[in-house]
């Protein structure tokens, strides 16, 4: 039994108000509000248990490595990895991208190779590869969606040429809801013999994940919109592709031997995280991973159809109000934009006055405003603790919004 | 007046046991422990005031980033920078020092060209230039010091030769505690057209530090060291090489617009923060260098310089115990071996049974293990909290693992 009200008492943050009134948070697509576990895990590293990971043996940091650690065999369980050296722990999904960008894709692509991109992708899975079209030639391909939102994956598949090295796509889009086929993308790509890079930011927080039925080669997920700290996540890559990796930061903990001529690298995957890690972050993100398998995501998925389709309903009775991504099975992701309203920025600040946030802007996805051919939407995004009534006074907002800019 | 059982009090951990013994934390040198001012930032951020930065209009994001990014002003007063847009805020040295190879060496460097390190230099300051020699064919030149450890900085500015293009040097060795005269190397430097990177990954947290009395180009520090949390940390890169470097990682936040085909940068030091950056951890780091700045660090100088004396006179009591690193000035870091130990780590299991938390291992130093002819060492670190009686402690213990290796 999905007990929202008892899930809701766990974030201390939305017992609070903001400019007078209850919060409304529906700006999750950014980043996600904080379970009282995480935040007492966070807490007790540091006035506890803290030290240094890895290269002592006195009992703090012994405690704290093993704390740390931890988390890695959390992050596969809740991917399903077949092993955890196969989950590289770091900051989150732009540095996990950066990582395979710069450890695989640039010391491998010639000048003329592809990587085949939806037009949905976020930032974070466009910069890496405009770095390799602008530095060494590589040729990006864009494969479009249709009018409702939806990303054919054949149409994906078809874009696989003779030159194309790799596929980087989304498994859901933060602006649209759209949930892409990752799974039958993956398996034309293999049958072609093309890796799949997976931005999980989005689609790990919405519905249960398994790395090993997707059949993807990377998947990259960040903590913070996993309801863990900020400057946590972590990358999946298949073992078949670390190996052929080389590493991407330099420093402590992922060497084997340095010397003043020569240096060996550490075996994955702490060949690839660098220095100090995010040690209390990480701690922190394998609390939240444990609550979110604890209410278990096939129900938070559930919980979350739900308000989207209590969302979508509400929604569609306003007839000045044009929602961006229309596809049956999205996420309760909701862009949208008001007749007569001047900006986005506009909207979100009058609701922001009745204690509704949302976002308003290109939300890192610039390939997609263009296609949309707009500049901004207001974002309304929502949570494992989200309710109806919270959209109702979404809803509420909205129509004040209309009344000012009619 | 510098009142260290006050300051002992602000730390919660170090009034907890380890092995029924009174914690006595000599790891500093690893990672600081925290404040419980830095301890309720954190706790607040993500209880009360938390939300992604930058992107929104909303009161909690607005909050959010007017506190991140106050922290930028925080740590250009910390450094004394001339200007806080010359502040990268990062996960610390580490990913400051790859910002730097990634983005200003990598594209500038030819084969043939040189780097001067010097022995003393940790793994986070040799491996990303190790990547150069590697992968370009740059050059490692390496200055050693002498028998006490002492650093001749005209023997940096020495090593200077036509093909030098970079003075990659620590500021304090985290193994011997040496300090290096970085104002002497960077203005023989400056005077032969040659950037110097300051790994200040040891001297911010032991002294005071002036960026622009120094006269480097890029200063890296890293916040867990500095009493902040783990997972965050900065460089302060000079306007002018801050204008010379392409990005490093790419994401949200850095860009200024993406399209299908084009990409067009912020301008620094959005330049170089990808993605949704460790928001809280930043926040806390923020505390922690305000708390610092309010205790003074010529007091904390003044302070371990006394605890150094202290440690120093009770160490050379031993016989049967060698300091690596003996020059009059060093910070209060003692790396020791002990006759017939078999191994580092042996002894730091017997001190840790009295409650005495120091490092065994080779500090992420290889070549100047190799340059001692040691395999490893114990290091006992001192930090702003440390005391006399800890000091006590550890002679005590000491003497026991004497007594056991004997």
């Amino acid at each position: 039994m999905y007990d929202v009200t008892k899930i809701r008492s766990d974030f201390p943050i939305l017992a609070r108000e903001v400019n007078g009134k209850p919060l409304v948070y529906l700006d999750n697509g950014a980043s996600a509000q904080k379970p009282q576990v995480v935040i007492d895990a966070v807490t007790q590293a540091y006035a506890m248990e803290y030290s240094n990971v890895h290269r002592g043996l006195h009992f703090l940091s012994n405690l704290a490595t093993e704390k740390y650690e931890g988390v890695r065999g959390t992050i596969a369980r809740f991917l399903n990895a077949g092993h955890e050296d196969e989950v590289v722990m770091n900051s989150g999904t732009t540095e996990g991208i950066n990582t395979v960008a710069y450890g695989w894709a640039a010391p491998r692509l010639q000048a003329g190779d592809e990587i085949v991109l939806s037009v949905m992708e976020h930032h974070a899975n466009i910069v890496p590869w405009h770095f390799l079209r602008e530095r060494q030639g590589v040729v990006l391909k864009w494969v479009d969606t249709d009018a409702t939102g939806h990303l054919d994956p054949q149409a994906v598949i078809d874009a696989i040429g003779p030159k194309t090295k790799l596929i980087a796509i989304t498994q859901l889009s933060n602006v649209l809801g759209t949930k892409v086929d990752v799974k039958a993308i993956c398996d034309g790509a293999r049958a072609k013999g093309v890796p799949v890079l997976v931005d999980g930011s989005q689609g790990a927080v919405h519905m249960p994940v398994d790395v090993q039925d997707l059949g993807c080669d990377f998947y990259a997920i960040t903590g913070h919109k996993l309801y863990g700290p900020s400057g946590s996540g972590a990358i999946w890559i298949r073992k078949e592709r670390l190996d052929q990796m080389r590493p991407f930061m330099g420093g402590g903990d992922m060497i084997r031997e340095v010397s003043k001529d020569t240096v060996t690298y550490a075996d994955p995957p702490m060949k690839f995280e660098a220095g100090t890690p995010g040690i209390v972050q990480m701690i922190g993100l394998g609390v939240a991973l444990e609550y979110l398998m604890e209410l278990g995501m096939e129900n938070v998925a559930a919980h979350e159809e739900t308000l989207r389709d209590y969302a979508r309903s509400r929604l569609d009775g306003l007839n000045w109000l044009q929602v961006q991504g229309t596809t049956p099975d999205k996420a309760a992701i909701f862009s949208f934009t008001l007749d007569g309203a001047g900006h986005a920025h506009d909207v979100s600040t009058i609701l922001d006055k009745k204690g509704v946030a949302v976002r308003a802007g290109h939300h890192c996805a610039g390939p997609l405003m263009d296609h949309l051919g707009l500049t901004a939407t207001c974002r309304a995004s929502f949570g494992l603790y989200n309710t109806e009534s919270e959209v109702d006074v979404l809803i509420d907002a909205l129509e004040l919004a209309h009344e000012l800019f009619a």
